[in-house]
């Protein structure tokens, strides 16, 4: 009887959800979403009770989980005092997280903007470079995401851009950048053609045009598509060398996910301005920080800084996210991310052997994908870049098998993605891994 | 000794701030923040339990007061069950306050995208008018603030683009729109004209150019510059004669503010996109929606809506929304709007009578405005459009003299805004009032 009275709500919840809203980068017609009832740690449960293993943290942002009622207690205790003053406003709680941020970031990274989210700071961070350099253009790769809003769509080398290209914002630049698995040319020559062909486009576009190249920390949602080893010290010596700022976006790499609290320091660089937000509140609540260099800030000392938000600091983010970075170091987060990382690519690795769908993996802690191919030789993938719905039959059973199965992860084109919440155990990874493997049947199937 | 103890941590709590952070359209050099501790109804108090009344309900968002903790109870039992799932996954909450909105809004305004912020919803908007109609031109009126992404800051006729502008976002059209207390040709006229410039404006253009305009259901921070009374219902038939999107911004001007739940509603119109943000969480929690027209939505029921943020139908958001919905109701704050509207419009004509530097007053509901002037007869302003820092003698010391009597409100130019939380008593008024009139006083000084 109740799993009825269940069941009845549950079609009357997601009902209401069909009808009075709108669901991104879909059709409306023939969505099946998950209602999700409450959460706990690497666990997403719906109305119905049954559970679901979130392999891929949400958007890759619930890093300490989900259900973590610590953030609730700082949330509430700063709601009792105060939700919301203007950013014009001081809060002890928006100087607190200025603080700690400085002190996480290398350099003389120490003055946080606080924004809303990805996109904002990217928006800003675009702004900001371009008045300090007075040059117009902006870099960036293809297959790289930077956010939806104007600003940050342009910046997007990702196809998300594409269905509103005729209003593209100018000046925005996208050059390719190989990956290992699809090189034909020897690793050796990788890092060497990969960087001629960025001096070669800035040759061509004038450096004296261009204010900044922005790249996530390590690649993200376009497929984990790792940078040639070496390749992002050779970009910051190109832009010391030409005038230009580097800006890391670590929206989806940064606060732990690749085993370190940003992913440009598996790279040892730093740059000149950083991109923040998922990881910083972990979803909890919506932040964003765009964090700049003390050079670039001073400018501001004496003249006006030309941005602001309505939300920009808002007390309520800010306590989250104070809460959030003392949950990555109480629970040594950070350190299990790189320690369950290096697991989950051992157990990758048995998984290669029993499928031969598996083209490649990639993986930085634990942001990691497979590729799935319909032949290890040709690496034709299961799906093309971009595909269309007539092309994603195999890869949409795949997806529809994980979900039957019991977990939730983003699937893309040929992409599986595998990065869970930092918290989970070996035993967690082994029930996910689990999972994939008996999908990935489907997809082996196909190649006969 | 505990009153030495407060002005010494008043005192590090600014300084981490203002070390640490960045403060929006600032120098960041000689400023001098309010120090907020806690916040109840109409008040703010710092650290030093000094007490302003908050005459402009932070940035004309907090409608309902602060330290409301109907709200803080909502936001923990959400979190309590799930703080974040992607957008993707449904909740309970997400369709009951789906539901709620098209309850709120006229026509068949039915569709919620919901989003973060003013910004993304305007952006969206804009993607969503020019994907629609095939076009690529937005219209939008000098002297209105659609936000600070690269969409809306191009979409503001705000002078906070101009520092920004080589790098505006193409096809946005802004027009000028008179107002009554600078027209110098009888108000008879005015309406006629202002139609006439409007339909020039597009003929030039080229009517099958243009997307949408985009006004704000109500003038806000720009000085609240009322449209000439039918000018809205004459947009709405050049919009329907021409294919034209007619777009409402309610940021600012929706949930409460004017009287009505949107500002529109006081000109008779029903728009075919509603922006709104601010008012609908009153700034507890960031959160924004994009209302869409059945009409406009059904397109994306075959194709892909291609819009999309992580944060999108945040479950703490939506129980924010929802709470703050619920107060209006029950503690009948539109209604309230109203009559202290008019108590406030009664206590401006004596404050006229008193204070020749007052030159216009112009209101709706709450959302109020006095524009200061140095002589009554030429009307020159106190500070002119855009004034510089040199150009605001007067203003800053009538600003400084407003603080120092204990009340925040937003000043801007020649502009003094009185927009309190809508729950605001006549006893409360009186004392802004009595404030404004006293900082006045040097204002006054200044004509001799």
């Amino acid at each position: 009887m109740s799993e009825v009275i269940n069941r009845s709500q549950t079609k009357e919840i997601i009902q209401d959800n069909l009808d009075y809203t709108m669901f991104s980068w879909s059709k409306q017609k023939g969505i099946d979403p998950i209602a999700v009832k409450y959460a706990k740690g690497v666990y997403l449960y719906d109305h119905d009770e049954k559970r679901y293993i979130d392999f891929s943290s949400g958007l890759m942002n619930v890093n300490i989980g989900h259900g973590d009622q610590r953030i609730t207690e700082a949330v509430v205790k700063q709601m009792q005092q105060v939700s919301y003053v203007t950013p014009s406003c001081v809060t002890e709680v928006r100087g607190e997280i200025g603080k700690k941020l400085a002190e996480i970031c290398p350099g003389d990274l120490n003055k946080s903007f606080f924004t809303l989210c990805g996109a904002s700071s990217i928006e800003n961070a675009i702004k900001v470079a371009r008045l300090h350099t007075g040059r117009h253009k902006i870099l960036t790769r293809y297959q790289s995401y930077h956010g939806s809003s104007y600003g940050a769509i342009s910046a997007s080398g990702d196809p998300r851009r594409i269905p509103a290209d005729s209003q593209q914002a100018p000046n925005f630049i996208h050059f390719d950048l190989p990956i290992s698995y699809r090189w034909n040319y020897g690793d050796e020559n990788l890092l060497k053609e990969s960087v001629h062909q960025l001096e070669r486009i800035i040759a061509y576009e004038g450096p004296g045009t261009i204010a900044a190249i922005i790249l996530e920390g390590e690649s993200g949602s376009s497929g984990c598509l790792k940078y040639p080893k070496g390749y992002l010290q050779q970009v910051r010596r190109i832009c010391d060398d030409n005038g230009i700022l580097l800006i890391a976006d670590e929206v989806m790499s940064g606060f732990g996910r690749t085993g370190q609290w940003f992913g440009f320091q598996n790279h040892d660089i730093i740059p000149d301005m950083i991109v923040m937000a998922k990881g910083i509140t972990c979803g909890y609540l919506p932040f964003g920080c765009l964090m700049l260099s003390d050079r670039i800030a001073a400018k501001y000392d004496d003249a006006v800084l030309p941005l602001g938000l309505t939300y920009s600091a808002h007390p309520v983010s800010c306590a989250a996210a104070l809460a959030t970075l003392q949950i990555y170091e109480d629970d040594n987060l950070i350190e299990n991310a790189a320690v369950m990382g290096k697991y989950v690519d051992e157990q990758v690795a048995i998984l290669r052997q029993k499928h031969l769908c598996i083209g490649d993996w990639r993986n930085t802690g634990l942001l990691g994908c497979l590729e799935l191919v319909k032949d290890r030789e040709t690496k034709e993938p299961m799906a093309p870049f971009n595909a269309k719905p007539d092309q994603m039959t195999v890869m949409n059973k795949v997806a529809a098998r994980i979900k039957e199965l019991g977990m939730y992860t983003f699937v893309r084109w040929n992409y599986i993605f595998i990065a869970p919440p930092l918290n989970i155990t070996r035993d967690q990874i082994d029930e996910g891994i689990a999972i994939i493997s008996e999908a990935l049947k489907i997809a082996d199937e196909s190649l006969k």
